[in-house]
């Protein structure tokens, strides 16, 4: 290709933003638009998660870009989930038995902040704030934005357009309405939403809990989590069902009936929230779905990527991970066939539909087990031999976590499959007294439970094969 | 309850005239509109399926309502499938080794028929058509429907509104648009779409292969059915991708195309069908897909009931089947909460939600099965033990598809994970040569292989239990 396309990009969050610099990177001509203010001079934080984890996948699309030093300058790292009792006695369980292996901790404006600063520096990249997409017209391949600050529309078009508008991607209901072509689609919604709330820094400007921890107060039916920030304050959220159960967000309306809750389920997280009352009636109720669609592309015009294909439940701290790889695998499909749209956007879905489909499913299946699991005996013994297994082979076992969070190398899909079967393996050994845990293991007891976990995990996986399963 | 509420359906198909029915034996006074014409005035089918397979979950269905016999008396028994090979050669495979299990091929429009017209005796319901139903306002409870007749739009309220108006439900679109609630919804294709075609009645008005067989001709890229009508013709089905393969409907455009394509997969086919040319261009090719969502209620005001709440693909002869079965198990919960319809909406979806997930999950495992199972010599093997235990121990085994098919009293989401579990037992003992069939097995022989498939079905159930897995 001797000139390169006018590319046109739907949203500059987390995933539009890398995507402008890498396709600038790439010589193309570039114009974001974004509906929301420049958030590098106005807070737009109010209501939103304003931390994320990032971990391995994001920073290998990071470092593709170039930009992954400046990300890890704002990271805090977390070597693990530290478990809040209702005593307010503390359990860690870390993440990874390997050294060096942890999830960071990041402000979602900052690192956003950075990804506009970088693409912004490339002349052939223009961002357009306060312009909210409408529509696109699939016919004329014409998105139409409307100004929030003059409140006129106007017409835009692009040799190629990319919808990197999120959960609620303008260019996905376009596919959905105009219907083009028969769009598989799904949004599904778990019956808890959540909310955020602050644990605020001590008065000398320090982390009142460990920093070094994402911190669960697991309680079943909800479950409370908090993420460090920057300036020694955390962000908590609270995953509560809207209408079921003794306490929801539908009966947690008065001051007495929030407080009451928090002091019998969260006393020692109830302590650090000062404004915990005021928060709760003030920040939003959010929605926890995932968003599912194929095909994600239209022709050789239109292409939906990030949260805008696949939005996904926070439970895995993968969101902002998956969209970031998802940039780095368009890249890869670009080196493959760049100049051929169509291609390049079929190759692109073939290779990662399944395994957004993949993370999409893990997420949830994380919920469950946040909720549920760590506070099962069973599954606390499975996660002390994972450590056990990983601190003693660290090049022969990987939990599903470890390979999802750590091995940006292994694709969520095979990661599931592979993953869910020796979580199977090894749960089915310990309940049947095949394998069990003491405090110090050999290393000689440790590789016969590696064998059998081994074992059994390709058990698994083949009778699967055979019976047509995954 | 001493006065009944006045209810108004939405849809006077096979699901909406059935409650109807059923509704006004409860002495409901019942509303209904329907979108097309009479079908007992105007020959409607054109396009659309004109015959289904009826099976035990629609018959206990119609008996509630009184109206099994009448539906007996136009149903033509299909004991198995028979198999067609390229060279044209047939294979027998039973659907049950129970004497009296089989499935019945129906006409849509007579079976629709009979319903409306019982439930027209009833002088509590009244039936509308030609009335297309707009939107309905869920704030007021009233439905717009526009007459194809006057094209004026009138708008009706209901103190309940049901909404049996098919996988295109307007009451769901309703749900989706007017976001009142979180609404969860799913619509997913196939790759494949659907063509129908006619094999003629013979010169006597005789059929011209067996009626008493559904056939199939398994391609594995594609695949054709057919099933009898009571006037000596078959309904043909071809199944074939959009756009994918050498074959498709996309590039099957010449008549010399279609013959061609025929004449090499089907050649015992293409000699009974002296239209194909014609109905191929001429019929439409209709599209092939999954709708799950929830809720199904809205307050005590709303529901969306049979194909509007879950639409299945074909493949395992239950859409119709499932559609009745929610009549009837309405018709229990009104049995038991009745007087309170909040209540009664909130128990059938708890109750049926799962079970209808499960067939619309079965439906689709069939199609692969279907299309390239019935050839695969693994597969063949399991239904031939299937075939000699049901046979032999009519009271202790069932197959996963005589527990969706013959055993109405057997949920949906229990026949799935106990045959899901069973078929994946079977087929490993197969794979490892733990169980073998030879022509003639003694009772002692298939005694072993029994307890040996129901060791393994448990211990599958078992282990997918600690694994969390359902």
């Amino acid at each position: 290709m001797s000139t390169k396309d006018n590319i046109l990009i739907i949203g500059a969050g987390l995933c539009g933003s890398l995507l402008a610099l890498r396709l600038a990177q790439r010589g193309y001509k570039v114009t974001v638009y974004e509906s929301r203010p420049d958030l590098r001079k106005v807070d737009i934080s109010a209501g939103r998660s304003i931390n994320l984890a990032l971990s391995d996948r994001g920073f290998k699309a990071l470092r593709l870009a170039g930009v992954d030093k400046l990300a890890k300058e704002i990271c805090i790292p977390m070597y693990g989930r530290l478990i809040h009792d209702k005593e307010g006695n503390t359990f860690n369980s870390n993440y990874s038995g390997r050294e060096g292996e942890y999830i960071n901790s990041i402000s979602r404006g900052d690192l956003n902040a950075i990804l506009l600063t970088e693409a912004e520096k490339h002349e052939n990249v223009t961002i357009y704030f306060n312009k909210k997409c409408k529509r696109v017209s699939l016919e004329n391949n014409e998105a139409t934005f409307k100004c929030y600050t003059t409140q006129e529309e106007t017409k835009v078009k692009g040799d190629v357009i990319f919808g990197a508008d999120g959960a609620g991607s303008s260019l996905r209901k376009s596919y959905y309405l105009e219907r083009k072509f028969l769009f598989s689609y799904s949004q599904n919604y778990l019956t808890h939403g959540y909310k955020e709330l602050e644990i605020p820094a001590d008065a000398l400007g320090n982390h009142q809990i460990s920093k070094d921890h994402l911190h669960i107060w697991p309680r079943g039916d909800y479950m409370l989590i908090a993420l460090p920030n920057l300036d020694g304050s955390f962000t908590v959220t609270l995953f509560l069902s809207y209408d079921e159960g003794e306490y929801n967000f539908n009966n947690l309306t008065s001051e007495e009936a929030i407080t009451t809750f928090f002091q019998k389920e969260f006393p020692d997280a109830l302590a650090l929230i000062p404004s915990i009352k005021d928060e709760f009636v003030n920040n939003p109720t959010g929605a926890l779905g995932t968003v599912k669609c194929s095909p994600w592309s239209y022709q050789n015009k239109t292409l939906l990527i990030g949260d805008a294909a696949h939005a996904i439940v926070p439970f895995y701290g993968q969101g902002m991970n998956a969209s970031f790889e998802d940039v780095l695998v368009f890249d890869s499909m670009l080196d493959m066939y760049e100049g051929d749209w169509e291609k390049v956007f079929k190759a692109y879905e073939q290779n990662r539909k399944q395994n957004t489909d993949a993370i999409a499913d893990l997420a949830i299946d994380n919920y469950y087990e946040m909720r549920d699991h760590v506070a099962n005996p069973l599954f606390k013994e499975k996660r002390k031999i994972e450590m056990d297994l990983e601190k003693a082979f660290p090049e022969h076992y990987f939990s599903k976590y470890s390979m999802v969070t750590f091995n940006e190398n292994i694709p969520y899909a095979e990661a599931m499959n592979i993953g869910r079967a020796q979580d199977k393996a090894l749960l089915n050994l310990i309940a049947d007294d095949e394998v069990s845990t003491s405090l110090e293991m050999t290393t000689k007891e440790l590789e016969i439970i590696l064998k059998k976990v081994q074992e059994q995990t390709n058990e698994i996986l083949e009778e699967d094969k055979i019976a047509g399963l995954k």
